[in-house]
């Protein structure tokens, strides 16, 4: 019965972001929730929510939910292994295999459980989240997020070239079609989770395939995700694929598929031109930093001080399985360290980015493209973690900042106690 | 009692290391080990060993244990914390602040037990550990690690110049007989547990303290654990601070402290000049990689590929707290990672380094400045890890290497469910 009550005020010591240099910090503090939404951050309870039932959590931190704007739901069965590849061998070598069985739904079944319940215990509260070609697994993904309480966006890929046979949609009206159908089917059927379209990457769709997207998202209204400058094999392939196109986005763009009206997130953007990030900036195309997939697949490390001083739309992926860790937490750290590499390694034009920085965009960075979503300002939805800190003991007091920074290098998902989502508390 | 017994047989999934490029794997096999040392690694249990007492892990993999070729215990209440600094600033505003409290028994008591707590319940069986300049802390730490029952090198740190007045030893004379005053009383005190002579690094240690600690460790004949070329200011601050040397290496070896018949650590080796690899390769000295810390600090990434194509002697360090992670399954990922991101931003000469090959450091590679220790052939000390992976769930059946790198990536020491240090069940 829990999980119906979205109003209620959480005590504890209260941390989150309001824009990218600014974490607040209020120690024995009151968060309150009315419906699903915060009310605000107070030092005591303002009298109009006197009577409103309180969860003391007094010397627990409490932060905003954590947002996953890119994973790929049937690569889990295989992050953490056969990682000395790079990213084109990798998809034939691992993952196209490995996606191929979910055109099993017992197979099915069994590896996206696994997968849903460690996204369930875990920090994140918002996902979007790739699954395969197959129309079955991808609705019974969406279900079994949905009975998590997860608000996710979950695509169906879609792909007619340059993919095993085992792995490959017939042709772009078939595959248009069964999207279209997909989407009447299941773009209202659940409580938390909405299809979004995803075509797996350029080198994948074909020309046709791409339009016909394009126009099943003009009907539908619906967002749109894919990859964008991961690996330089790759940019090199899109070039020849489509030669017209003056870099990698605007071959997206030039179907309609970047962003403007199109709610748009691209994964990586790892080597993206100048030309591209301008357009990337105009359009408010969401970028998904995937700081370990990029160090796994030997991709680089994403210019993420330069999105974050234009002002540009960015979170943090898991990016698994390119990634190993479905852990935000760690992203924020990995980001931190990468950045620190690339300056030292590659640019001292680009400084390191903070830990404000990262936990702004694990948190309200990546949650915008939810809506007032991953801060503690008011009319936000209010996702919510308590975090026990009881594994990481300290021999002294520590203020807030340090605490919940030594909690993202030392804790993550393991240390999450509860969880709220939109009010819901989900354990 | 149950730790007095040093013969038994351990059954379950073995792997370990016997050279760098080789993992070896025995599913279902049988570790024979017999007054603390290994006899083999079997399929069937030979005749001459099948009445000895068989503990069976069925199902679960066992490795040998790990090595921490560098951590710094009084460091360890502020890893994971105040990061955005590099090393000689980070030396000035956290660690020595925080080292100076050693001073206090009852802090330092408070402190390293969460420290040894913690060393003991992960994956290390072996470590070589710097305290601070405080000899009655560095023998308390001596004895907590001794009770925990972790075979380590403990060294109270030497620093006279350079280094703030509350952290710093009065001068090279006073500093020395006191360092040899506590090599007489912690020589042959505990059973684990021997000193270490520890200057800090050269730039806190004057010409005078060094040339005493040098004739201390003549007359003792300990090892020496220290910091080499870490960091591009360090570097520099050394060539002015010994313009005679040739290099940073060179300023240890010109007083006789770099290897040779002195069994020596140096801690990082990122930016060191080929002159300074050849001399190391010379005197056998051990390099204690620590990628993390080199990441964290904003160092860089050393040139790994290089030092085991040259059979140098290299094993991993955690490097609490320029390591926010005190695990060693974590510095291998890193290790890997951080490889990868070097040879895509800096140099595509030096290849990234393998699963096999970051196993080997961290196991046989730091395990064998310990002697015969770090793997499963016949004649090691019987150090060995019995593995839980029951939190890391998997929709098939998996091999056993590919087991192993996703315990890497994805568990650590949490998932460690038996430790055995010379035979010794420590739990």
């Amino acid at each position: 019965m829990e999980g119906f009550i979205t109003t209620r005020i959480l005590k504890g010591d209260i941390c989150y972001s309001t824009d990218k240099q600014t974490l607040k910090t209020v120690p024995d503090g009151y968060l309150v929730c009315e419906n699903g939404l915060v009310k605000g951050v107070f030092e005591q309870i303002p009298k109009q929510y006197q009577k409103l039932p309180m969860e003391d959590y007094s010397g627990k931190l409490i932060i905003p939910g954590l947002t996953d704007l890119h994973v790929h739901a049937p690569q889990y069965s295989f992050r953490g292994m056969k990682m000395d590849l790079e990213l084109l061998d990798w998809l034939n070598t691992n993952t196209f295999p490995e996606e191929s069985k979910y055109q099993d739904l017992e197979y099915a079944k069994r590896a996206y459980e696994i997968f849903v319940n460690d996204l369930r215990r875990g920090g994140t509260t918002r996902a979007s989240i790739f699954a395969t070609l197959h129309v079955p697994a991808t609705k019974l993904l969406m279900e079994l997020v949905d009975d998590a309480g997860i608000e996710a966006y979950v695509g169906k890929v879609n792909m007619d070239r340059n993919s095993p046979d085992y792995l490959c949609e017939a042709n772009a009206l078939a595959a248009s079609m069964e999207t279209a159908q997909w989407l009447v089917e299941t773009q209202d059927a659940y409580e938390h989770v909405k299809p979004i379209i995803t075509p797996r990457f350029i080198p994948t769709c074909s020309d046709e395939l791409m339009s016909m997207l394009a126009r099943v998202q003009k009907e539908f209204q619906v967002p749109v995700q894919s990859h964008l400058s991961e690996n330089a094999g790759e940019i090199a392939w899109v070039r020849e694929l489509v030669p017209e196109s003056r870099f990698y986005g605007d071959a997206y763009d030039g179907i309609g598929l970047f962003g403007g009206e199109v709610p748009t997130i691209m994964a990586h953007c790892v080597h993206s031109t100048l030309e591209e990030m301008k357009l990337m900036k105009e359009r408010g195309v969401y970028i998904a930093h995937c700081p370990q997939s990029n160090e796994n697949l030997t991709s680089g490390v994403a210019p993420v001080r330069l999105y974050l001083d234009e002002d540009m739309k960015i979170g943090l992926g898991s990016d698994v399985a390119g990634g190993a860790n479905l852990s935000i937490f760690r992203a924020m750290t990995d980001a931190i360290q990468v950045s620190k590499l690339r300056y030292r390694l590659l640019s001292e034009q680009l400084k390191p980015i903070t830990m404000e920085e990262a936990f702004f965009m694990g948190t309200k960075g990546g949650g915008s493209f939810f809506g007032k979503v991953g801060s503690f300002e008011e009319g936000y939805e209010c996702d919510a973690l308590v975090l026990d800190e009881s594994r990481i003991p300290h021999p002294q007091e520590l203020g807030l900042k340090d605490r919940l920074e030594r909690f993202l290098y030392l804790s993550g998902d393991d240390g999450v106690f509860h969880k709220f989502i939109k009010g819901h508390k989900i354990f």
